[in-house]
C-alpha cells in the first residue's frame, strides 16, 4: 500500500485533534482510501504542556527543522495561526517540496495570493478546507460540486461565537455583556473575544468564500464589516415581533458585475433556512444559476470538526487529488482576474430602524420627512403606547434604497431635538434573499 | 488548453440540461478550471421531439455508434435510465475506454457492484453525483469531505415527490390522494407515481449513500421499504400537536457492527432541521464520530440541479480526479467487504400508534395490557372526548423498543373486538436521532 508522510506543526487544540485522528483511524483510513497516512513529526515549542493524545516515541519534537527537513514528509499540516511565523514556515515548508494543509484563515485572507504563489512555485497545493466554517465541506461543495454554476450569492454564518451569542440574547433576553460572559463561561467566546465578536474572523471566511464562489481575488479591505458589540437585546424583540431573527452574517455578491462582500447583524425572516442555525453552529447558503439554493448546515468551531476537514484534505493531498485542484481551479492557480467593487454606500438593502423619539406631536412626521426626503420609502412602523412619554421606541422597516441613503438619513436624525435616546439601523434580509422552500 | 471531448447519451430533460450547461457556460468552466469539455456527441433514438436547447450542426445523432467508437469521447453522460439497456451501455462505454457520468440510481443500485466491477477492468470511472439528491454535492461531502470520520448515521429526505405530497398534506389538511393530484398537477409527480411513492426511488438512493457512507456492500433487498399512500391526514394533525411532523425517511445506521437501512414514514421532531425541509427539496443528516452533525439541503430533482452535479462530475473526470476517487475509495474499488444485516424486526425504534375502538369501559385496559405484555413501555396517550362513541381514536407514543413486539402487539390489537377502524403504527425519530442544534 501506498505511504505517506506527515508533519503536524503545532500540537495545540486543533493539532492534537489532527495527531489523535491519525492514530486512531489509520488503519480505517487506510483501508477505505487504498494509502497510509503515516505520523513523522508532530512539532511545538512547548513540550511540556500536557495533551489529551500520546504520540509514539520519537514524534514529539520542538525542533521544526527535522519536519522541513525530512524528505519522507510529504504533507504538513500547519496550526501555528498567525499571519507572520505561520505564513513564513508555510513557504518554507512549500519550498521543501511539502503540500500544505491549513486552517489558518487569517494568513490565507490577508496573505492568500502571495501564498498561493508561493505553492505553486514550488510545485506544490495548499488545502484549507477547514479555514471556512470548520466541518462542514464547504469549500469541496463550491470549488468542485458547483462547478458548473455562476455563483450569484453566498450567505453564511461563519462565526459560531456570534451565533451562541446572539442566540442566547434571542431565547432569554440578556444583554449582550450577559450573553458574552456565559459564551466565555462555556468556551464558546476566548478571554479576548475582539477577532470574533468584532466580525473580523467572519470576514477573513468571508473573504476566501468570496474569493472561491465568484472566482476573483478578493482584498481584505473590501470586505465592508460590523460586529455585534452594539446590539441591544430590545430590538432582537422588535424584530422577533416583526418575524425576523439577528443573526451575523457574511454576504457575498455580484451586482451587475461589482463584487459586494460584506459582514454585519442583519434581520433573517423566521423562514429562512439560516434562521433555524442556533447556538455555535454555522451555516452557508449557496445560490447557484443552475442548481438554485443549496444549504450546509454544521459544526463551524471545535477540535474534532475541524480535524475532521484537515484530515481529509491530508487524504486529498495524499491521493494527488489536491494537486490537480490547485493546478486547475483558477482561483487557486492565480488565473483570476480581480473585479471592480462596489462600495458599501451603493449596495442596496432593506432597513430596520428604531428611533427612541420624544412622545410629542409631530415627532413621526419629521421622521417620515426625513426619511421621504432621502427617498426611503417606509414598509412598517410600529410604534406602541408608552408609560415614559420622555423616550417612546419608533420602529420602522423600510423597502429597499440605496445604504448611503440610510446613512444620510440617520445621520440627519440624530440632529432632531426630538431624539432622545438611540437611532439604530439593522439591515433586513429580503424575502427575495431567502432560500425558497 | 486541455480539452476533453463528451458524448451526452439520452437527449431527454436531464440531457438538455446537461448540454445547455455545456454550450452555455463552456467558456467560463474552462476558464475556471482550466480545461474544455467539448461537446461531440448527443445521441438519442427521438431527433423529432423539440428541445428548449440548440445543439450544434453535426453534434445531434440517433446513432450511439457514433459516440462509442469516436476515440475523441473521453467522457460519456448516461441519462437514458433503467437497469438493463442503460447498464449494457455503461459497460460497452467503458470497455470502449470512456468514463462515465449518471444520475442512474434504479442501474446503481440494483447492479452497482457490475458496473463498478467494468468500471475497473476497463480501468476507467463511473461518478454519480446527481444519482443522489440531484444538486446537492452529498456524495463528494461523505466521500472527500467527511472522508476521517466514522459515520454512524445517515438520515435523507431523498425523495422530493413524497417529500412534496406530505408537505401540503400537513399544512392544508388534504387527504394522501387530494396531494397526489396536485403534486401531479404541479409537475412534481409522474402520472404513474408508483416508484416515489412506494418508498422505491429513496430505497435506491439509500443503498447508494448507505455503501458510500459505511463502507460496505448494499444489496437492495437489505433495505426495508413502505411508502406513503396509506398515510391518513389525521395521524399527521395528532402528530403535529404532539411536536412531530411526518416525513418519508431513509434512515441507514451501523448497530452493533450489523447494517440498518430502512425507508418509511417517520414522525420527525419539530425541533430537527429534517423537519424544516418542505416541498420538493431533499436533505440529509450525517453524523460522523470526529465532526458531529452536518447537514446538507437544496433541490432533490429537476432539470438543473440534476445537470449541475452531472456537469461537476464531468470537470472531475476531465481533470483526472474522478480516476483516482475511483481507484482509491474502498467501495468503489471493490475492496469493501459485506457486513451482516441487522433484520426489521429487531430494530429498536420508539412508535406513534393510533387505534380506532369502541367508547366503552376497559377498553383502554386491554390496549395497555396488550402492550405491556410485549414490553412496550407507553410514553404518552391522547383520547380527546368524542361525539361518536362507535369510533374514538387512542394515540399512544412509545418508548423504545424492537420492531417485532410491535408487530406483534398491533397483531393482537387487531383481534380485539373493541377495535372498530385502523390500528396505525408510524415510527418515530427519537430525540437523540435529532439534529443537537
Amino acid at each position: 500500500m501506498k505511504t505517506v508522510g506527515v508533519a503536524v506543526i503545532g500540537f495545540g487544540t486543533v493539532g492534537s485533534g489532527v495527531v489523535r485522528l491519525l492514530l486512531e483511524e489509520g488503519d480505517r483510513l487506510a483501508a477505505a482510501t487504498g494509502c497510509r497516512l503515516v505520523l513523522r513529526h508532530v512539532c511545538d515549542v512547548d513540550l511540556a504542556r500536557p495533551r489529551d493524545v500520546q504520540v509514539p516515541p520519537g514524534v514529539l519534537t520542538d525542533d521544526i527543522e527535522r519536519a522541513i527537513g525530512d524528505p519522507e514528509v510529504r504533507i504538513a499540516v500547519e496550526t501555528v495561526g498567525g499571519t507572520t511565523f505561520a505564513v513564513d514556515l508555510m513557504k518554507r515548508l512549500l519550498a521543501a517540496g511539502k503540500d500544505v494543509v491549513t486552517a489558518n484563515k487569517a494568513a490565507l485572507a490577508e496573505r492568500g495570493p502571495e501564498l498561493f504563489a508561493a505553492a505553486r512555485e514550488a510545485h506544490r497545493s495548499i488545502s484549507f478546507e477547514a479555514s471556512v466554517a470548520a466541518g462542514i465541506p464547504i469549500i469541496r461543495a463550491i470549488r468542485d460540486g458547483l462547478v458548473a454554476n455562476r455563483i450569484r450569492e453566498v450567505i453564511g454564518i461563519l462565526n459560531g461565537t456570534c451565533n451562541y451569542i446572539l442566540t442566547r440574547m434571542t431565547s432569554t433576553g440578556a444583554s449582550y455583556e450577559e450573553a458574552l460572559r456565559e459564551a466565555q463561561a462555556r468556551g464558546y467566546a476566548e478571554a479576548d473575544p475582539h477577532l470574533d465578536v468584532s466580525g473580523e474572523d467572519a470576514r477573513h471566511k468571508l473573504a476566501i468564500l468570496g474569493g472561491l464562489a465568484f472566482g476573483t481575488r478578493v482584498r481584505l479591505e473590501d470586505v465592508y464589516v460590523e460586529g455585534i458589540a452594539g446590539v441591544d437585546p430590545q430590538d432582537i424583540t422588535f424584530g422577533g415581533r416583526l418575524g425576523y431573527v439577528l443573526k451575523l452574517l457574511a454576504i457575498g455578491r455580484v451586482i451587475d458585475g461589482s463584487l459586494s462582500l460584506r459582514v454585519h447583524p442583519t434581520f433573517v425572516p423566521k423562514s429562512s433556512p439560516l434562521a433555524t442555525v442556533a447556538e455555535a453552529y454555522n451555516a452557508v447558503l449557496v445560490r447557484g444559476h443552475a442548481v438554485g439554493d443549496t444549504f450546509y448546515y454544521g459544526p463551524g468551531a471545535g477540535q474534532m470538526p475541524t480535524a475532521s476537514s484537515i484530515v481529509a484534505d491530508l487524504v486529498d493531498a495524499a491521493l494527488g487529488r489536491a494537486g490537480t485542484t490547485f493546478e486547475s481551479v483558477a482561483w487557486l492557480a492565480g488565473r483570476s482576474a480581480a473585479m471592480p467593487v462596489k462600495p458599501i454606500r451603493e449596495v442596496e438593502t432593506r432597513y430596520y430602524l428604531r428611533f427612541d423619539v420624544l412622545d410629542e406631536p409631530g415627532v413621526l412626521g419629521s421622521l417620515a420627512g426625513i426619511l421621504g426626503r432621502h427617498r426611503i420609502s417606509v414598509a412598517s412602523v410600529l410604534q406602541e403606547e408608552s408609560s415614559d412619554p420622555a423616550s417612546v421606541p419608533v420602529v420602522v422597516t423600510t423597502h429597499r434604497a440605496p445604504e448611503g441613503s440610510f446613512v444620510s438619513a440617520i445621520e440627519e436624525v440624530r440632529r432632531l431635538p426630538a431624539l432622545v435616546g438611540r437611532a439604530v439601523g439593522i439591515r433586513m434580509l429580503e424575502p427575495g434573499e431567502e432560500a425558497a422552500r
